[in-house]
């Protein structure tokens, strides 16, 4: 059914709206929702339903015009492009407070990722266990699981080390919770999630309503 | 200097760029750089040079052909759209693992952010202070101090609740950390970040990486 997209290039935009897309189509099989029309699903994700359509073009051709979508098979789909319809192992280097939290996350495991592996430096976490997983030192690393992600949760300064210790342990793809850029081969997908640079986007919103500097964005972009 | 922009839309995509480049320049100033060029900060942000320019032309006409930016000029001006020039005070709900790490996390100050209230529902909790601000019962909560953000660390379950105390005290700027939708009014800037879509995002890749539904996307997607 799903037409070839594969000359097709898909904006990083779209693809961060695809896990929303996911969680509100999980919610309404979880209601016994069986077909959702592009402006219901758009109303559950708080987007506009032409956005939402162009979306889901780029997975292919699905929905009947009239009748909607079928929610098991654009589950099915969006699942597939991000790669979760199976689980993950994930490991999380560092168990401050943050990777504590991260093991203790409830919403991974129906997300398509499990915490496989934990690492910190401190030896007085070294051997103790969290979320039924034991800590392990860094310097003994394992080989990474097939299609392994690794998490990066540790202070500012032992970032760099962490990556490139998960990147010879084999890891291509590291999401990066320190506040500092880390540096990786090409082929290294890296994603930065910076608390500070959160809380600047919604600044620049702030300095619009404020009218401090009041420059137009698109309605969607407070996302 | 800079050019009348009241009519240019903004793209999400640059403005999640903009603390990126910001974080940069910082780190140029305080290696004693002056000036700096396109290439240069392209490469120091990991970014291309001309997508580099393209954001930095919405702020206005930076930069001199074949000399290059200003940095205390562009710090300045990114700092002015992203409503940091002054410090903005934020209030967390929630301390559990995951507030306590905002609380303690050593990137804010610098970046125009102090935790100045901390709230939660443990009266166990309740009377304790954490990185020096006492935790408030959040049926106590205050009304929000002028620019202030709103920050939501609890459980899912709390999340819709904690929302509609902010809203009721007056915060219009939520940052989500719990993993669901909170729904508030239309004039509420909400940003959700939900670790399970982050790793998803990063499972978009590795799908690609592994062939299993190969489909191209753009160069910088992966951010």
């Amino acid at each position: 059914m799903a037409k070839d997209m594969s000359n097709t290039k898909v904006p990083p935009t779209t693809i961060a709206r695809l896990p929303i897309y996911l969680r509100c189509l999980q919610d309404a099989r979880g209601r016994r929702v069986d077909l959702i029309s592009s402006f219901e699903l758009a109303e559950l994700t708080g987007r506009n339903a032409a956005q939402l359509r162009k979306d889901l073009s780029y997975l292919g051709e699905f929905g009947t015009r009239g009748v909607g979508y079928e929610v098991d098979e654009l589950i099915s789909q969006i699942s597939k492009w991000l790669g979760t319809s199976t689980v993950r192992p994930v490991a999380v280097v560092g168990m401050g407070r943050l990777g504590q939290a991260l093991c203790n996350y409830q919403g991974f495991l129906d997300k398509g990722f499990t915490i496989t592996r934990v690492y910190d430096v401190d030896p007085d976490k070294v051997g103790k266990s969290i979320a039924g997983v034991e800590i392990v030192h860094i310097d003994k690393i394992e080989k990474v699981e097939p299609g392994g992600i690794g998490v990066i949760a540790t202070p500012a300064a032992g970032a760099q080390e962490a990556a490139e210790k998960l990147v010879a342990a084999g890891f291509n793809a590291i999401l990066n919770f320190a506040p500092v850029n880390i540096e990786t081969g090409p082929d290294i997908c890296v994603r930065h999630v910076d608390f500070a640079s959160e809380l600047q986007i919604i600044g620049f919103h702030l300095a619009q309503k404020e009218e401090r500097f009041p420059a137009p964005c698109y309605d969607d972009c407070c996302d």
